[in-house]
């Protein structure tokens, strides 16, 4: 072990152990109702649909569909992306606006490797996706958090950061964001946009869950069509599946796309070709639409669902947020309570959270928890709460 | 543009632009026969018995096929491939010495990602392969480069290497070498091994092609199965797909493999659910060693015609390696000739391969091309021998 220690990347030794993964172990039990993963609700999955489409692009495609293939990825799904997100979001994109990934997970990988050397700042929301700040910690920056209030970034502290540090990339999740389920406002969105606007930095926003809107109207994204090095995320995963491992990036600088998919190309030289086809073939022969309204409004009813029930279950001085769509909400205990500590004890009870510290950089025992509310029926969702109501009652 | 520069990376800075996808790109006029790309033969995808596959796994897993996974891969995948390689190479594996990559080339990335800090020292055959030294660079090491003899490495060499610098990673492809199409002796690895034995560092053994062997018997491996840090790379792409992007590391240490396993999360969560129970489904419901014979066959019958090609038409100062498996052979051209400079007169005569240059570090206008054999049939091989041969003739 200490020979092997010597073997190891400054970079590997840096990144957090994976938490929630450790986590989903322990909730395996089928005992256990997990809030703690992020999976969507397999209904969801279209497999009906997606075995005629396999079928269909076997047939018709032959050996394309399982031959090597380009980085950028398949010119059909590009050009749906491109296509989709001119109309909704008044876009000019076209295909080489677009790279697909394994994934969003690994269009953050790809970018902190084209992006970031160490010790560069990268700002983040306070709470951020842990998933972000695992990937991003490989690259060693120096990470500025910002407060996330219920209206978006903490404008005040967002602009002292900015001015205070050398910040080069800028990581934001302002729609139903992972892991508190807020929504940044129009005006919040607005205001960032103006004070990066002459700054020189790249700005992503990650955007896996803006399909899955089940409350209010979509609001336009804060880089996307108007900042030069604008990112946007996307995902077929929690729309399509999870399981092909296909995302994608919306980059406004060509130029620097290019300098992505160089990186895309040494990590594993393309996206899995037959998923891009198979995900392109349903979209084309399907009603996308009506197969998202079907999944929001499963999602709408679970997550009114669990906050009925925490209204009904949780005591007063327990406090949670309200999401509009996505897949989590994010519940706030009285200070000093640590949540990571509850964990073991909830477990007993059979009900599992993923407690707030991974979601914060080098935090620990905070009063906070991401609750899941996708991947469980209504009524498994109340018996859950009322256990952890059950449990938060004693504290 | 200047802009952006300031936002990259020293890392992507450092990376070799992607020579063979830009050949490949001018490649693409289908009058051109392209002896560039490395494609396996498509005509060896198992395709009907895939669709098969495909509609089994999906009728009998559900969504567990298209939900997210954990990852190492599939238990199911894991246990096939440590069980081929126990019984192939008397090893003695589990599934947690097993990691499902997306493609032999994340393999790499991963590597470089756990192991290597900037100026580490890698070890790399000369030539090497140009996607690991492409991905290997984005990590910033110092390379140090061995020749590759028609026996395996210079030994002497080899030797010197390692006691004049601090090397963290050797990176082999003991088994009919990318580009080269030579195999490691027994003698040479056997050699090899008694060198490092005692030293501390990672030894890779990159073996996409090891099952493609047309010609004498399989030898064993250097490290698996006696050296600790050893690791093999292995691959799906060349005996069943590479559209699916499936591959794997096998590691004998397995905190280190726990580590290769954090970076993996990191980098895109899992491999595609999907295509690991489809391969695995294939596998284990169809003939795989005569599906490989199928294949190796078809190779030797290519290869030989390539050969005897080039015997006939290329002047008797042009020499080339007779490789006895995998898809790749290496020709070298009377000195101070650039192959490079060969290349656009090639393309006039509508016949590509790819310069030598990218499998060497820093090294410019060499004298070497490498040829694959797999992606054409035999009449084709003759034709753009042939046209290559009157090139040749005029040098």
């Amino acid at each position: 072990m200490k020979v092997m220690e010597n073997l190891l990347s400054e970079r590997i030794k840096s990144t957090p152990p994976s938490f929630v993964r450790s986590i989903l172990k322990t909730a395996a039990d089928p005992n256990v109702i997990s809030f703690a993963g992020g999976l969507p609700n397999p209904v969801s999955f279209p497999q009906e649909e997606l075995l005629v489409s396999m079928d269909r692009i076997t047939k018709t495609y032959k050996d394309k569909v399982f031959q090597y293939s380009i980085t950028a990825g398949i010119p059909e799904l590009r050009q749906f992306i491109a296509d989709r997100y001119n109309k909704k979001f008044n876009l000019h994109l076209d295909i080489d606006n677009i790279l697909i990934t394994t994934g969003s997970q690994q269009a953050l990988d790809l970018i902190g490797k084209t992006v970031l050397d160490e010790n560069d700042g990268v700002l983040l929301e306070k709470p951020s996706y842990l998933g972000a700040i695992q990937v991003f910690s490989q690259y060693m920056p120096e990470f500025h958090t910002v407060d996330l209030t219920s209206d978006g970034l903490n404008i005040e502290q967002f602009k002292e950061t900015l001015n205070n540090n050398d910040i080069k990339l800028i990581y934001a999740i302002p729609e139903f964001q992972n892991p508190t389920g807020l929504t940044y406002s129009a005006e919040n969105r607005e205001e960032i946009f103006k004070i990066i606007k002459d700054k020189n930095l790249v700005l992503v926003e990650d955007d896996p869950y803006g399909e899955l809107r089940f409350k209010g109207k979509h609001l336009p994204y804060i880089g996307a069509g108007r900042y030069e090095n604008s990112i946007v995320l996307g995902s077929f995963s929690k729309v399509v599946t999870p399981g092909m491992r296909t995302g994608f990036i919306i980059c406004q600088n060509k130029e620097l796309l290019k300098k992505i998919s160089v990186s895309k190309e040494a990590s594993d030289l393309h996206t899995n070709v037959f998923s891009q086809y198979l995900i392109w073939d349903y979209l084309m022969h399907n009603d996308f639409e009506k197969h998202i309204a079907k999944i929001t409004e499963l999602y709408s009813a679970q997550a009114q669902t669990m906050l009925n029930s925490m209204d009904k279950y949780f005591p007063k001085n327990v406090k949670y947020t309200r999401p509009d769509g996505g897949m989590f909400l994010w519940v706030t205990l009285p200070e000093g309570v640590s949540a990571l500590e509850l964990f073991p004890k909830a477990l007993e009870k059979k009900v599992a959270f993923v407690p707030g510290d991974p979601f914060y950089i080098n935090k620990k025992n905070v009063n906070t928890m991401r609750l899941n509310y996708t991947n469980a029926d209504c009524e498994t969702i109340e018996e859950g709460i009322k256990r952890l109501g059950e449990l938060l009652s004693g504290i």
